[in-house]
């Protein structure tokens, strides 16, 4: 009955009370950033794991993507830089403030339902008002239709609905009536003619837990070393951190600055950090203070005015609860601590939704957020975590710029459907968002030049990577090869949304693409795709963008593919890739090249460096050759760089996709294979998550235990010997190449030597 | 300074002291619906007269259109049936959350400057953030380009701005960000690729005026009797009105019904009447109460449990402060009679916006405003009130339906930006807004069926008017003949936005509709537009619907034009209207065609018969066959009548048009003329509003009084002799037809001889 009462009528009564007793606790504390405006009553997310809410489990719904794309607000326009309020630069998009919900029941008997909503709201029964805004009714036995129409300006508007049988899920049908169907009387008719999509959900399965006060989890954390010096305080948190500060025991009268470092020096640095707080207070009586925005830190430098002191400062570290469903162990040490600090720095960056850094930009951006989807199946498979983070980005029509600004991010949004797919087999959501997939792909293919090519225009960035005299001017085949795995992600969607015209259409246009691509940018001589074609003439200047996308989408024969890996991948004068962003893709390539002990060379300098600096997380960039407090710079900023971001823990996606070699072959691994490559090491074992079970592996250089929990796998591995597994078939596939069919829930032991 | 400190990060706060003393006063006040959620500190509208506000007037800016929005969500999602929460039944739209503001600057001194922000905001001078948020900034002497960028979910975001010549108007520039400009280094540039606009305002001229707490004027008034009956009070408040009932001294415990009646009868009828509240009570001593909703009533009946009294029941009447700017007086006392009241219909319906009726349906039906837009030319020249109107219910992209779902309403919408046009002469508006219209438009062209016409396709409903047995099938020539004055209003819209390709393009669509149209319905033996086509067949059927339009669009040849009139608008065997509104175009047509005798005596007979049964504002629909209580049924409810529709108000333009005969022909009054018809009267005198002015007129039968403030004027009128104005060249055009030119400011008296 909680949240009724709190509902329409009575919502700022019943909020004014929580926040006058905490105004009462808290009224000598005259701060600046008032820390009541923070719900001290945190709602834990408990992550569900699998992708829909099975029935009977009541939960609060809304209109699918609605509650995202408001989420997506929230958080993004919560960040600061030195305290100037910094909001992204790209339309922001709303929920629909007005929505129908309905679902047909056929009751055995008469049920007492209750109803909590987040709006002003009608009930109607077989489409008749009833009286008032009633919290609990009665619906009859038989054949009935419930309906709520609720209107909610600032936040989604969602209901809980809880009977026996009776309850919110998402089997109920909701519309913005985006058209009405009248009849030829002028009455309004039972609506046919408007769409109606399945209720979204996420996990609020209480009535108390309103999706409007939706907060991450919190923990108390204590520093692990303070020092103290005349009037300030600077503490280590012994590693990255998330959270808010507390400070205890506040008293006094004056200021107090809080200054954050992911380094010491950026603590130190009051004058450059990147993120601080200031507070005027005046306190007559010690006063705990909680600040009002999360920060990421490492050392926090507190600095009081003379007439200012406290007892302690202690924090909350915030995070989103998702468990680890992957794993990866091995014989090297470093490789270990690699594996677990990009763990650390991916938790820390999965948040309300996958952002690039914790300390900035703390906004979602399509090509750092498609790394992260694509790690979180090895390691999280939260699906929820994804589909917020796709429909965030999305928003809502009318597309007016590309995702982010960025024409590279439009299609990363793709190609992260065109995975989502493939390793959870979601239907329901490549359904329910076909429209906007179509919309946001007519709008790319409208922006194509003359030649059917895409090519910047006004208002569109051009991106790729941070890379000097990286030229983005023409046709730049980096964007076409996007642009294509895009529309075969379309041509995927559309088959699933029953839209066999659009699938059609798609799939030729992509294929047209294709030969053009190929016919425009491969140079027989360099072995390459180069890099743009410029007033219809190839440029000579080949880079790594294209052709290492063009490896993983196997878009090369063999011939083309070792090419492009001697003249290219493995090439020194070809311009070196200095991001982690783009060293994911590079890497990625030379894997699928079966170049594992390359890449774990590459890996244990790489991130193996930046550990050797003492890194409790992996940064936005690191260059070997810089030292000291230079790797803290960026942007022409002293502390710049973000030392937690998430394109920085691809590892997880690594080693989990090409040592373990797990993936699937069909969606929703109904089918998929185990390719173990141990690339030089001499053990390793880990889980790789599935829709519903896990994949494990244990592998040494003699011996393959491996069991699947569901679907049809394959085995696939090399070995100099012939291999055995009692009980199964083996099958050579010739140089060295065995293949062994796994059914689910079996373990499979595997005897062979490793080349 | 005041609501700089309630701004984003106190806004809980002071929002909570102030709902934290009315609850002291209240809390011993337990009613269903909480007085205090209205606010208390009413802040008066006042209308501005002219079209822009001038520089060095600072007001609150918001994004063009988004207040519109937001406000139209607020409003029509306040309607009550019987306390069941009865929102529209149409897609409503959203103001954008985050907005770019900026201004350059070029000061010749340095200057303090004050900001207030509704929303979480920066300033940036120059591109450089200021830390915190400030709210007051100093502006060195020189060039400085002035930005905020606002955040606000739940209400628009908006700012005030005031130094000694820095201020917050309309010169302000805006964007929601829709694409951004990033130059080959990848950084931002000038935005010189986004789209700005001109900051929207209206009259919130001083820094406590927020725009998200807007509310109407209040005034208390009594009722002018009371009866009293066990523990019921019926109270008659003199006349139709509208506003917030106000109990006395309530004291005690139990339940208080308030039914509210447009009559008597359905005050009293408890369990038919259409609005009520419910309240219970539980005071141990006497307090004053407020409904939380305003309503439209004459009488009231409050009904008291036996434990509860009250010492008395008064209201706070609710109103827009509009000045009557227009005027009409004549010798019949009854048309007299008739303006006043329908003055005081307009008025009630003229709020936040132009809506149909005040006890329902409280929303914006384009149908309706359009109706309004044109009175409101004839008395308040109110124009913050037509574009309010246009701008919500237009809305955003993309298009999903049409306006209210209903054709005939989306073209109403174009018809009512032609007009507005054609009044005003405000080119900023059509500017600003063209990108809307031409969207509107594409959404109707693309619903044309193969022969280019208008057909209802699923979603549409096509209304034309209530009406017994009235065909909506296949192509219905009055949607024609409206898309192909919509498709002018669009080449007008075009050349002043100079869209030179689009003033084509639309001129040729709308030229070959017009041939069509009279291809496909003009019957030549019946002398009338037939009233579809069905299957390529036109019908033989005659409606007045596309006749009495051709007539005022002028789309008819004279000899096509007399008959019209004999055979359709003359002829009773044609289908009669029994709306008003559809009233108000056939006698507008009659009226253009000079039967003013005949349209006064219909207006008598009609508004009058509604005057003889006590009619205090104009009703919905009036059938002079039907007695007593009938009266007040309508849609199978017995009171489902509105008793005071805004459409009912139609003497005033068709007095102000036709009878003083004052109608622009440049946009803006620019020049016009004044046509006076006494239709039988023996004198009138009156005034029409201009932009910037009034035109008055004195007509006798003998003598013409006539004075324009702007604009070139043409006076015509029919003289039996010839007349005679000293000073001034009278032209005869024939037929005893005169003209004779106006000066701006100068009064010109004619003698003449009324025919």
């Amino acid at each position: 009955m909680l949240v009724n009462t709190i509902g329409y009528f009575f919502g700022s009564q019943r909020r004014d009370s929580l926040q006058h007793s905490l105004r009462r606790t808290l009224q000598l504390l005259s701060i600046l950033f008032c820390a009541f405006k923070r719900p001290l009553v945190i709602i834990l997310l408990l992550t569900a794991l699998s992708v829909e809410v099975k029935a009977q489990q009541a939960t609060w719904i809304w209109y699918p993507g609605d509650f995202e794309v408001w989420l997506g607000n929230k958080m993004q326009n919560r960040r600061t830089e030195r305290t100037v309020f910094l909001p992204p630069f790209w339309k922001l998009d709303n929920h629909y403030v007005l929505i129908d919900f309905h679902r047909d029941y056929d009751l055995a008997a008469a049920e007492e339902v209750d109803i909590f909503v987040e709006g002003r709201y009608n009930i109607k029964l077989d489409g008749k008002g009833i009286e008032g805004t009633p919290s609990r009714i009665t619906i009859p036995a038989g054949k009935h239709k419930l309906s709520l129409k609720v209107f909610n300006q600032s936040s989604v508007p969602a209901i809980y609905v809880k009977g026996k049988t009776v309850i919110s899920d998402s089997s109920w049908l909701l519309t913005y009536e985006d058209k009405e169907w009248i009849d030829e009387t002028g009455k309004a008719s039972d609506q046919s003619g408007t769409t109606w999509l399945n209720a979204g959900f996420w996990n609020f399965n209480s009535p108390g837990e309103l999706p409007s006060k939706v907060s991450l989890a919190v923990k108390p954390q204590s520093a692990v070393s303070t020092a103290k010096l005349n009037n300030s305080l600077v503490l280590d948190f012994g590693k990255e951190t998330f959270g808010f500060i507390k400070l205890h025991g506040l008293k006094g009268k004056g200021n107090v600055g809080i200054y954050y470092g992911e380094s010491k020096e950026e603590a130190l640095a009051t004058k450059t950090c990147e993120t601080l707080d200031r507070l005027q207070v005046n306190l007559s009586q010690g006063t705990d203070s909680v600040m009002e925005l999360s920060k990421a830190f490492r050392y926090v430098n507190v600095q009081l005015d003379g007439g200012v002191s406290l007892d302690s400062v202690s924090m909350l570290y915030e995070y989103l609860p998702v468990e680890d469903r992957g794993s990866f162990r091995c014989s090297d040490e470093q490789v270990n601590k690699i594996y677990d600090v990009a763990k650390y720095t991916f938790h820390l960056n999965t948040r309300e939704f996958f952002i690039d850094g914790i300390k900035r930009d703390r906004w979602i951006w399509s090509g750092d957020a498609y790394q992260s989807y694509l790690m979180n199946y090895y390691l999280f498979f939260d699906s929820p975590s994804v589909t917020r983070t796709l429909l965030a980005l999305r928003g809502k029509d009318p597309v007016t710029s590309h995702i982010n600004t960025i024409m590279d991010y439009s299609f990363y949004w793709f190609l992260g459907i065109y995975d989502y797919y493939q390793y959870t087999g979601d239907k329901n959501f490549i359904k329910q968002f076909y429209p906007r997939m179509q919309s946001l792909m007519e709008y790319c293919l409208s922006r194509r030049n003359k030649n059917g090519m895409m090519e910047g225009l006004a208002g569109d960035w051009v991106f790729i990577d941070w890379a000097e005299g990286l030229s983005k001017k023409g046709e730049v085949s980096f964007e076409q090869l996007l642009l294509c795995r895009s529309l075969e992600a379309m041509a995927i969607s559309a088959g699933v949304a029953n839209d066999a015209a659009g699938a059609t259409r798609y799939q030729q246009l992509a294929t047209d693409l294709k030969s053009k691509i190929f016919a425009a940018y491969w140079n027989e001589s360099k072995q390459a795709l180069v890099h743009s074609r410029v007033d219809g003439k190839p440029t000579e200047n080949v880079t790594r963008y294209a052709n290492m996308f063009a490896i993983f989408f196997n878009y090369l024969n063999d011939a083309q593919k070792l090419g492009v890996k001697q003249n290219v991948l493995l090439n020194d004068k070809v311009q070196k890739i200095t991001t982690p962003y783009m060293r994911f893709y590079e890497l990625e390539a030379l894997c699928a090249m079966g170049e594992q002990p390359y890449v774990l060379k590459e890996m244990k300098d790489y991130w193996g460096g930046m550990l050797n600096l003492g890194a409790t997380s992996f940064w936005e960039e690191y260059n070997p050759s810089k030292k000291g407090a230079e790797h803290y710079a960026m942007y022409g900023r002293e502390f710049g760089k973000s030392l937690c971001h998430a394109w920085g823990a691809s590892p997880i996606y690594l080693l989990g996709k090409y040592y373990l070699g797990v993936k699937p072959t069909a969606p929703g691994y109904e089918t998929y294979v185990v390719e173990p490559a141990l690339g030089g090491l001499q053990w390793m074992r880990g889980t790789v998550p599935t829709p519903n079970g896990e994949i494990s592996l244990d592998c040494t250089t003699k011996q393959i235990k491996v069991k699947g929990a569901e679907g049809n796998g394959t085995l696939r591995f090399k070995s100099k010997t012939k291999p055995v597994s009692k009980g199964s078939v083996i099958t050579a596939k010739g140089n060295g190449v065995y293949e062994m069919t796994m059914e689910k829930g079996k373990e499979y032991t595997v005897s062979y030597s490793a080349l």
